[in-house]
């Protein structure tokens, strides 16, 4: 039973909550007070299955993910008006992703207090996925706080802002099909054809897909990836910085 | 400029708001005082592109997408804690999909409400579309008045509850692929084939696509769709009932 919680787990998630530096009152309050119900919570979204089948962070992050994409929608909307709503919603993609979970869950250290399991602790490849789940079930866990969205704006709107304007200067690092596509369609070439190849059989691998792409028949880049979609972006990627290269964009 | 309003159309919006019946005092209140900016939000969730490029639905549409996924989170996790995240997973997946929003746009009637433009008015195929869409963007408005889901739930969650017993009860109804995709791996068979034509350019319409089910070479079923998924999940429901039908499920 991972949810009995000593005075040492209780102390030591107090300081993590601390440490996320997040500027509301009623947050600062409800963690100063150590109430066990809330820390039973926070505990909760630290715990990976591996560890407890039954109390772990899986329905917290399943709760996140829909807090994330909210907090994000409100974030856009305040910060950048102008925006069509298809810039909006490739903006949103981005910062609510699970590559940007891991981002966060890495600076604010949140693997020192993720409990795994055996299985999961010899597991390399899955680390980034549990650092990346665990954040967004903590992201669940400070909406439940006060069943608001404003915590998670107070706490992430300045980390968004800034990974928000390196997303809007070089969009084409991000949504490199998008950028492919436009290329091919100007060009009046057919549309690019991805090839996927599943190399390895290992969850959480970053080599276990790899993207051919095709265009107009002639092979023009290869990347592995962890997921189809990895896989094929990078592979997008690396073909719009060969064309940059070769002056062809 | 859609967006001036005379009193006939504020009357209309507040009749229209009062019908929804959510049981809400301080949504009663704001409605009651016809508060002008808060009516001109309403107003925007029931103004389609056709009839203004600037202030129509799009933005709300798409906070009420983030909106409604999170009360719905909400609902399922006070309804069925039982639920596992995958079940969550699927069940939320119903009760936000298009093809929900549509019905219960047509529920409340809010195409009533619905201003278009001359290209969208003679569209037969967009109307289902546009319903949900405004039904989406509405939903982003009423979210809008206390930035909170608290209203959201207190509307929706007895329409959630008729549509989640229904799709508890009959689930193979609802998530077709997987089912199909988990019989033909009890058989040993390899997995479905899908096969996707495009028969029409007609957005909205519904055949648009085309699904051919093949199952170990042979053609199974067939059906329309005016999605990929949606033709794919059509064709997925009708080898499933045919399979009902000769017993072998």
């Amino acid at each position: 039973m991972t949810n009995i919680i000593n005075t040492k787990r209780i102390n030591q998630i107090t300081t993590f909550l601390k440490s996320l530096n997040i500027k509301s009152k009623r947050f600062s309050e409800i963690i100063e007070t150590q109430n066990i119900s809330v820390i039973q919570d926070f505990n909760q979204a630290f715990i990976h299955s591996s560890e407890d089948k039954i109390i772990n962070y899986e329905k917290l992050e399943f709760f996140g993910d829909a807090v994330l994409r909210l907090a994000a929608s409100n974030f856009i909307e305040k910060k950048y008006p102008q925006l069509s709503v298809g810039e909006r919603s490739e903006l949103r993609a981005q910062i609510v992703s699970d590559e940007w979970l891991t981002k966060l869950g890495r600076k604010i250290e949140i693997d020192k207090l993720i409990i795994k399991g055996p299985k999961a602790l010899g597991d390399e490849n899955s680390k980034n996925t549990i650092i990346g789940e665990a954040t967004e079930a903590l992201i669940g866990a400070v909406y439940k706080c006060f069943n608001s969205i404003q915590e998670i704006n107070l706490w992430l709107d300045n980390i968004w802002e800034e990974d928000s304007e390196q997303f809007l200067k070089a969009p084409y690092k991000y949504k490199s099909k998008t950028v492919l596509q436009e290329w091919c369609q100007s060009k009046g070439f057919d549309l690019p054809v991805y090839k996927i190849m599943e190399v390895s059989k290992k969850n959480g691998d970053l080599k276990r897909f790899s993207c051919d792409i095709f265009i107009e028949g002639l092979k023009e880049s290869s990347a592995f990836g962890k997921s189809h979609k990895q896989a094929e972006t990078n592979a997008a990627r690396v073909l719009i910085e060969k064309f940059i290269t070769k002056g062809k964009i």
